[in-house]
């Protein structure tokens, strides 16, 4: 995984957690893909303060994750579901396997 | 569901974010079932601090759930898998019920 789908999975499990002012600013840095200088003069703070709140921002949400382990909770559940959706996908036309995709597939849109 | 399993299921969650003082205590009044007397004498401290510090982590494992929605969103999960299961296990001595069946055994214990 690389460090923005890491940043996006843990910031979607713990970012609740982060001030508004953090999410805020974590947002733009991670999902608007703003340049330290674009948040520094947005927020009207130095680039220094822009780097360092963002790095406290993902050091807090790894200490979460690190705590309670619930994203690879998820991701290793995510993993079982995705495996039943290929077995079921291979028997398509036939039941139980199509009632069975249909559960997993809405099971992992709601992950 | 009742308050204890109300309680165990968020301290599975959230358990990790209270302190080791706090865990310890919450543990003796939640799953060990003492009297706030009971804790108030093996701790050394007041059956009113024993009372308040147990409301503290309840009142601290909630905000975390409002918060995060975590345990609700395993619930979903854990709902969905038990449909699975149980058409898998309608299906009994075919495939792919039977491999199905196993992955989501295997997910439950995992949940």
């Amino acid at each position: 995984m690389d460090n923005i789908a890491r940043a996006a999975l843990l910031y979607d499990f713990y970012g609740e957690l982060l001030t508004e002012h953090q999410k805020e600013v974590y947002e733009e840095a991670v999902f608007n893909d703003l340049s330290l200088s674009e948040i520094a003069e947005s927020y009207d703070i130095s680039r220094q303060a822009a780097h360092d709140l963002i790095r406290r921002c993902t050091k807090t949400l790894e200490s979460y994750e690190e705590k309670l382990h619930l994203a690879a909770r998820f991701s290793g559940i995510k993993h079982h579901l995705e495996e039943i959706r290929e077995i079921s996908e291979q028997y398509s036309g036939t039941e139980p396997s199509d009632q069975i995709k249909k559960i997993c597939i809405t099971c992992l849109e709601e992950i």
